[in-house]
């Protein structure tokens, strides 16, 4: 039996990881965001002995490439990164039904079937709002933040991939998250992939 | 009440007209694609004017320009035929419920309320297929052809809008109709629209 996984691709404070997570926890499926997908790549064996074979600088760039990755949002342009991940996805793919949030997980598995891509969205003032309630972003740099994740994103995307971040051809379905709000978007999205499963 | 207008923004060959008029039929509601709303256009009396202004050469254009955005999909870049059309799409949405196909209807209707944007999206492989099955494309320039067409939407979008065309920004859902097909595609945006007229 093919597996169910459904990766989301994300506008920075749209939502997409609450309404992944939600998905997963309705579909009792594993879910994986950033910080789960960072530890398997270290778990996979590939990047721990990619730094071990390093000196202890370029550990320390390592645990500091984490700490800004999670401090910011952003993501650092390290190919080793890059491949463990890609390779971390692919092999969670293989074992198990789960929702992805991110790292390219759409590009990482476009060879794989049951694959169900999904971009949420949503208007940036709306993004900015959630930024500064739901993250503590601060309320002067808020917009720019937001604005600079979404650069980061999209051009690690664009970077690593053959496609382009956020465009329609990428997904099977893309949601303003705004329009039902996230529980509204969570009953849709499991319509669709109800009828998507059940073809 | 407000009215709720459904705006369809569509790849050639996905079906996006197809969808569309299921749906207004589903709804009970008016259908407006490209030939009507040119019709509508003309019985506004602002293009009746401008071209009745005109010489035969200019009429002689215009009847030129009806037959080659009839006969090949794609779109003038007449200003004159875009001012009346969006009028004529802000008159009907004022005066009823409907579904608008293409002409920039979700540009037209930005400051409305109750309009909801819906964007369709299809593989190349499969809007190529229809083009030649459906619309009768022939075999040998399809895939050129589908492109084309595609090339003009955006141009002449980008060109009179202040958006970009095909981004997910733009609309409330994007669906991909091949991920349901046109029917599936059709009940899962009656689901999208009831939750969001019923919020």
């Amino acid at each position: 039996m093919t597996n169910k996984v459904i990766t989301i691709t994300r506008q920075y404070g749209s939502g997409g990881r609450e309404i992944g997570q939600t998905l997963a926890e309705q579909l009792g499926i594993e879910f994986y965001d950033n910080k789960l997908l960072d530890v398997a790549a270290g778990d996979s064996g590939i990047h721990k002995s990619h730094f071990e074979e390093n000196d202890e600088k370029r550990s320390n760039s390592f645990l500091y490439l984490l700490s800004t990755t999670y401090g910011q949002g952003g993501v650092p342009f390290d190919d080793a990164l890059f491949f463990a991940q890609l390779n971390a996805i692919q092999k969670i793919a293989s074992e198990h039904s789960c929702v992805i949030i991110g790292r390219c997980a759409d590009y990482a598995l476009r060879d794989f079937s049951g694959v169900v891509n999904i971009f949420i969205s949503a208007p940036l003032e709306i993004r900015i709002k959630r930024a500064i309630e739901v993250y503590g972003i601060g309320e002067k740099h808020a917009a720019d933040y937001v604005k600079r994740i979404d650069k980061q994103r999209t051009s690690y995307y664009n970077y690593y991939t053959d496609k382009r971040w956020g465009t329609p051809q990428n997904y099977h379905l893309c949601l303003d998250s705004s329009a039902l709000g996230i529980d509204g978007s969570v009953v849709l999205l499991r319509q669709f992939l109800d009828d998507f499963y059940n073809r």
